[in-house]
């Protein structure tokens, strides 16, 4: 089936009639919604669907474990399904439609492939309700402790434990399993570009792979007021922290290009470092009361990771400033993403400023890489976000032909491979799982 | 009943138990348990309770339509029971209790009024669900046209007609009724404080009585910009709405205090001007999303309404403001805040910031005045708004002496007064109702 028509699959579910974006948060019933979709269209091509301990759908083509043992564990190929608020069609869910595509793609043409297939989808990676993203892929890696990410809250005051508990996980066992990890050989996850590298000169190429992750993290800062009343409150006898917000955005703007002009002299002019204030929390946010409370939280990035400390240090200075996350520089093995590269007749390698759950794969140890699908605009996370229809397919088709090659995959007219392990492999001691790469 | 003894009664209904504050917005659940205290707490006292066409509920000891034709129209007094966000016990429900208490009082002395006594809660003077103040005691006086009203939505997306039809009311007639309106001879609403003008020197006196209502408009700043992926988004490729907001709020501080220093300078140094950003939305609010829009409210008043209109005016210039109410600065009737202050022994006459359902029906050209009960912190609109037991009983000390002086009451001792009106009253023709002033 060809991607958009996967895609229209589940375009109903969680949607914004007023905007066309997409609110498909972690643990709802938008996003039971689109597990079910996962699980039956894995059915329907005869992979074997489990939920993880920590609520990652897995559906394996094969016997993951038997080939782990013997030493030639499989590849993983999916993405997740949820959104931001009032998120795009694309973020996510083109990587686990364009993975059903491929194996279509792949039956289609008749390929046996030589090592288990693996299908996923990891819930939670945007973090819109509980503040942390890849939550799953951070949990099931043991990158984040259960104990902190169950605690998490939402908006509601529900528990990140409340809420993934009531979709039938046991969370007095969410956390690491090695058992999940050592079936990964590899893991490859398809995205839309979250930026317009793809759609301009230099590369103008409809797929990517990618080299490198921008350290990320994110901080909280509350500043505090006294709430009073607007009308009756004279203004020198105010304490309003509607101020200090004021004060603090320009700051984080001006920290970010000072501390990048900075890194970026002599090395291209940037280091890529961005930094947003997109969330502001007002207690009580009404017209006629002054804030007793004002939160904002604070998104700052960095191919140098130095660079983004040094931002957040000076805003300390100034403001009270408290990690909720932080992921450190993702470079993506580079002989794993060379040989994707060299499997799509050459695509463009190139570094992105969104974080992914393959990201939190790779910095667990885990081989990891990624394909991106050339997005026109760069615009992500808004209804606006886009990827032709063309683009989609293109991808389906890289993502086929990376998984053949990763699977030592044999034509139908010849039988599948048996003796040495195709050029490029090799066994890796001491990472999760033995690596293909 | 002590005051007190009545807010107990109702303490539980909307508390958000973190903060201690109230939650209770118009056309809720919350809000119709408080409507069902307010009826049996009348009917206990065998006032008659009925609901107008806008919801608001209106209780009458006396026939007020034969008061009324007889040129005797009745007194009435109340208040409101619906709060802002995470507000406090006073700020409304002191002066419905204080009108139960006073009535007691009444009793208890055996005092015979010679004029019918009213009680009234007014729905929604907060405006927190909809965003338009007094929107009960507008609809009710005609001061604000009914489709411009009903039509008004929550943050949910219900509209006014909605919210309001589902309380039992036929929106279809919400507005004006002159029938309701005839029958207040004079009206008074006791209120905390909002400010400490009473808890501080010149005056440090438990009760005040209001002598002016600053002017008070309220405006929606709405920024757009260009929703997009923060990590993926470099900072000058952004159209980022939060700056724009971090440059209104500032521009609110500096604009008001210049202006007030202008037109206050040979008045006494100010006009009382102020302005509030107190609420703020953020689409899609993301911490990982450049936002698509900003939208701010500002609250602007000023005991000189011309200089609310510059302010906002020279905010204009840089900023796309429209304007969602407006009420002109209201000077009580004076001869009616006299007698109000020489029946309680030369209470202070005080201005307040401060909108009130009172201020709509003076402008609305009905007589009318507030007792306000001393606040020793000033503060409102907070979890935090307080007033002394012992404040709290003078204050319906005060109401049921006010309420004896305006309905000619006599002690249980003599027969009720029958030749001339009482010094003071005269009928005026022209106005809503006979007024006693």
């Amino acid at each position: 089936m060809p991607v958009t028509g996967l895609l229209d699959e589940i375009a109903g579910i969680g949607r914004n009639g007023a905007t066309g974006g997409y609110n498909r948060f972690a643990f709802t019933p938008d996003d039971a919604a689109l597990g079910e979709w996962f699980a039956a269209a894995c059915a329907a091509r005869g992979f074997e669907v489990t939920t993880d301990r920590c609520g990652n759908q897995w559906a394996w083509d094969g016997d993951p474990d038997a080939a782990q043992a013997a030493g030639r564990p499989g590849v993983v190929i999916g993405s997740h399904l949820d959104s931001v608020p009032d998120g795009g069609a694309f973020d996510g869910p083109l990587g686990v439609a364009s993975a059903f595509a491929a194996v279509d793609a792949l039956r289609a043409a008749g390929t046996v492939l030589d090592r288990p297939l693996g299908l996923v989808r990891f819930v939670d990676e945007e973090g819109a309700r509980f503040g942390l993203a890849c939550s799953g892929s951070r949990l099931i890696t043991g990158t984040s402790a259960p104990d902190a990410v169950l605690a998490l809250r939402d908006a509601a005051g529900t528990s990140y434990a409340e809420a993934l508990g009531a979709t039938g996980v046991d969370v007095q066992h969410a956390g690491r399993d090695a058992d999940v990890l050592h079936r990964i050989g590899v893991f490859v996850e398809l995205h839309v570009e979250q930026g317009r590298m793809l759609a301009q000169e230099p590369y103008q190429n409809p797929i990517g792979v990618a080299a490198a992750i921008k350290a990320h993290g994110r901080w909280r800062v509350d500043l505090p007021g006294r709430a009073d009343h607007a009308g009756a409150t004279l203004m020198q006898d105010r304490d309003d922290p509607m101020l200090a917000l004021a004060r603090l955005i320009p700051a984080v703007r001006e920290a970010v290009l000072r501390h990048d002009a900075l890194a970026g002299s002599g090395r291209g002019g940037t280091v890529g470092t961005v930094g947003t204030v997109g969330k502001v929390a007002v207690r009580p946010n009404a017209v006629n009361a002054i804030p007793s409370l004002v939160q904002a939280w604070l998104d700052v990035r960095s191919f140098e990771q130095d660079v983004v400390r040094a931002v957040v240090a000076e805003l300390a200075a100034s403001f009270p400033v408290v990690e909720e996350s932080w992921t450190p520089t993702i470079v993506f093995d580079s002989a794993l993403a060379e040989r994707l590269s060299a499997a799509l007749g050459g695509a463009p390698v190139i570094p992105t400023g969104a974080g992914h759950d393959a990201g939190i794969l790779a910095d667990a140890g885990i081989p990891a890489g990624m394909l991106f699908v050339r997005n026109p605009t760069g615009v992500s996370h808004s209804p606006a976000e886009h990827a032709e229809p063309d683009d989609c397919e293109a991808g389906a088709r890289a993502l086929a032909a990376v998984v053949a090659d990763l699977c030592g995959a044999s034509p139908a007219t010849r039988r599948p491979a048996t003796q040495a392990e195709p050029s490029g492999y090799r066994a890796v001691e001491g990472t999760e799982g033995g690596s293909p790469l």
